[in-house]
């Protein structure tokens, strides 16, 4: 399923990809559609990335082994696996200090111009195919990579048990934030957003409390945080968010703000001595977000609100778009329960 | 009730204590046997910690506090709390540097020559009476002290998220560990000891895994744990222990051994540059315990096997000493479920 | 030498301070000017802190012990100490958790409505008058006070020896991080400023590189710094200066601005997963600092500009206010250098 | 110059080794002799390391490229460059999360069964061929594996300036670890040995205190050090030295013990929650290493005892084995000040 242009996506018929050495050869089963896709799908570009030719979007993958580079055990094949879709150069000093999701030559999946999963079959390094359990469905082994996100920008605020959490932002990464974050031992989450639909839904995934931002000033509520998520990527949500961060709380900034630079209530963070830092994708996060889903620790597959087939995943990015209360829609193929 | 010498214990009339101008006047409910009052029940000391004149014993406690000192709000008479039972000096080098455990000064309930909590009122300072939330039985408010031992074990590990936890002794303190890693992210979570009813225990508290370090050598079983807590002070759990972590893992010794020296791996920890540490007592855990009790986290209620009045301590000790599967003797007094 | 209003400050007679049973009686012997004092002396105010009754400036200082209250040792009458400014509650749960340059009851010399140093005699907690070597002079002793802010922030940064740290702003909080974090580890250090005096005395005391970002765009400099120390409170200085920073740097922010928001080049620092903080005063850090000027290692004295009695201390502020190169302007009082 | 048993070294004519696309050829000029050189010479193995075929030793070497893999930039030719011994495969899991001295695939030079350096050519990828300053010497180069060993261990006691810090060991290793500690900002360097000639080269190199263990008790010396570096790989060294370690310290093992397990007194280390780790070579040290040399900051020329010609290489072995005022004999080829 391919982006030509702004709203304009076909399928194609294309060749199967050939399999290299070390890598392994995947049939698709099921693409989450994540806001980035529908970013490309919308204006053709995120900030310095544009689609500058035909683009395959799709990161949120997982699939099953049927084929493996001469170098990768054929044992593989017929493995259920979730696919990391970020494949560093393994060489750079980012890489060499343990930093691979700073990899300036980063090949990841859907972002231009690598083409990303919304297809039948992809390839990618054997390591970046991570087995699922045998309890896990594909559908959960394609929300690894949300769950990522989460579980990485969870893991940057150090949390120790018992604290309270601010997420702004109930998106899916804010609202797998939250679970990842109770998962890891926080005592409360709070979430603000300005979506009733959406803070509906946080709540039912088992916020402490939800606030709507677009009608109560979030000064007045009376917060008190020790972490602050912040995945809106919304000026204010990050200023409100931060002078709620007790002293030596941590700031987590996810969402990306199509500015280059926002406004920091830095006089706050300075007389508490407040941590602030960001985080891009993830690194060594996919083999223990699977262990937090398989375990049932992190509960993740009733945020599918619906599935399409390939051939309509332009339906499932405009539904994405269209309706607030549209977690996450699933792109499936052949038999995903399996 | 009062230890007068190694089994000898007895019922004494006492006046109530006086309350300090910061202090609280607490009516003891509840009061956990722990391993160290059985301890000194037994042999009258604790390494350098000699029994040396009548020695009220108890220190996991809680109660309802029933008059204030003058610089403390009146209000608080009728709180359930929690007591936290050591009150550090607040004035040395330790404290100022918020390791307030390590306090030379430490007064702390049921540690010659400071009586404890096997009584019908205790005194403490207003600060280390935490609040319970309504939820929250004194049963449960008792038992905060040895989760707060697990709380602080497991901080000392920095948890970040699906962690293979081995931990060594299936005692309350063993299980209570694996509880709390649970809490905390640990991805699975297995139980070494000797005694097959306390493995048994360890199983039905939600272990991933157990083995039985009498029958098998812990070198055959494969695990490879990213953290080891050592609950038991045992020097074999610990050798063999160390022996199953993972390159730059973590080893915290909670259990301690009789002995002064203990013998280390050590070739083994270097060339993996394995960080070993230990734990003493906890710091800054009461409130964030309560919270992963009172939230669910952490289920400790079935912990208590048993339940004796304060006449009948000697019973609960007794108990505790002769009974693997005595996990958690609790000495009520009142109506410890208002 | 009291402030009475901005621009108005004069000598007056007072009682010598009583001293506190856990106090000290000090006669100052040297007290240092800085920016806050000069401000506070221009403006009448720093931000929320405001000069509502005559005020007495100063809090770099160092002196001899002349008195003790009831519970001090005699013995430390006679000694040189310099004074550590801040004293806290330590008692709130900032102070308890080791971080007391947080507390909310901090009594800080020369901020309002505290009086400061400026005078022939001070008191203060005993903990916190700081016994100098012998090899120390009573000016350097005095000089702890900035060293202090200097480590602090060095010691956010986490050196580990052989970085590249830029320090934005040549005054003389900048010259002595640039000082400390040589003396930590630091292998090159930049500084910024837009005062070709400043820079020149930079270069005299150590830099590896000035450069003058009035004339020259910082982001043509090719620097690529690993820890950035921001010791000028300019917006332009923050945003240029975190854009030279690599991946997992670390951005410490020391200066104050006037602006309660800051424009943060917060794309930037996500795509590197940059750490931000700030620093608020110091803790624990007198100690050491005066273990690192007392060995050498970070060398003050040359700082020091000129020198006023304490009847001239106008001109002093003066000095400090109009000439840029004018690091560090000394008030001395009787025999400093005994 | 081939060892080929115990004891029997002799000069061998091989061909030049063919150099790799990614490697460089590099001609060596200066070689140190290690210990553990030393200790293959006598006994043929190192623990689990076992001369099993002839083996070239040496691993502490600079030189200057001669030659270039097809994939490695020409301009290459003529650098002088410190040689960083050990190639991790850059694949596994520690090598992929910035461990890579835990690289179970390592190949480092004179560990059976890899040829070292005591060799007119070697070759190494690109990558681990260190570029040097002008103004340091091939001999200075050398030393930048030990001065590695030293920075690794001072990095994993997080040093922050003004420290009292416990050297066990008054070796090569021991003497650079008092050097580069002093650079990351050690107050105070004590440093303990049974030789007293080494104790009277400590004190030349600048150790605040030395204690000739021998002959006085560590215990009696009133020592309270916030972080031990045993670099002596002796039981009584690490014994007494742990146990002056200050609460919340930080004790690095440095030295390999022949023996499995050693003996750590626990119940002090637990009481003050000190932690202890080892350190296994080195990882992202170079680069820091050579600036901290270039730079002034640690001086390693002085190092030097006296230099032998690759012909005499057994001599060098020797004169290290037997004279304990022997720091660091030097293997020279050719002009090694160019």
């Amino acid at each position: 399923m391919v982006l030509h242009a702004p709203g304009n996506m076909r399928l194609e018929e294309r060749p199967v990809p050939l399999v290299g050495v070390r890598e392994v050869l995947v049939a698709v089963r099921a693409v989450g559609v994540c806001g980035s896709d529908v970013h490309y799908y919308e204006h053709g570009r995120i900030g310095s990335f544009v689609v500058q030719k035909p683009l395959v979007l799709g990161h949120e993958v997982a699939g099953v082994i049927i084929d493996v580079g001469s170098d990768v055990s054929r044992q593989r094949i017929g493995a259920r696996v979730a696919i990391e879709p970020g494949v560093p150069d393994s060489e750079c000093e980012h890489c060499r200090a343990g930093h691979y999701n700073l990899c300036p030559n980063m090949v990841f999946f859907g972002t231009p111009p690598i083409d990303g999963a919304f297809a039948e079959y992809v390839t990618t390094h054997e390591r970046f195919a991570h087995d699922l359990p045998a309890n896990m469905t594909l559908e959960e082994g394609a929300l690894i990579e949300p769950v990522s996100v989460a579980l990485w920008a969870c893991r940057r605020a150090h949390l120790q048990g018992g604290e309270h959490v601010l997420v702004m932002g109930a998106g899916p990464i804010g609202i797998l934030a939250m679970k990842v974050a109770f998962a890891l031992g926080a005592g409360e989450v709070t979430i603000c957003d300005v979506a009733p639909e959406r803070l509906a839904l946080a709540s039912k995934h088992g916020a402490t409390r939800v606030i709507n931002v677009a009608e109560h000033r979030l000064a007045d509520a009376g917060i008190r945080a020790h972490v602050l998520l912040e995945c809106s990527g919304a000026q204010r949500a990050l200023s409100d968010g931060i002078r709620t961060v007790e002293p030596h709380g941590t700031v987590v900034v996810v969402g990306m703000s199509p500015d280059e630079e926002q406004r920091v209530p830095l006089a706050y963070l300075l007389q508490r001595e407040i941590t602030l830092t960001g985080t891009f994708r993830y690194a060594h996060t996919y083999r223990d977000a699977i262990t937090l889903v398989s375990s049932g620790r992190v509960e993740v597959q009733s945020l599918i609100t619906n599935r399409f087939s390939l051939e309509h995943a332009e339906m499932a990015l405009q539904a994405t778009r269209r309706d607030p209360a549209n977690l996450k829609s699933m792109i499936v193929l052949g038999e995903v329960k399996e």
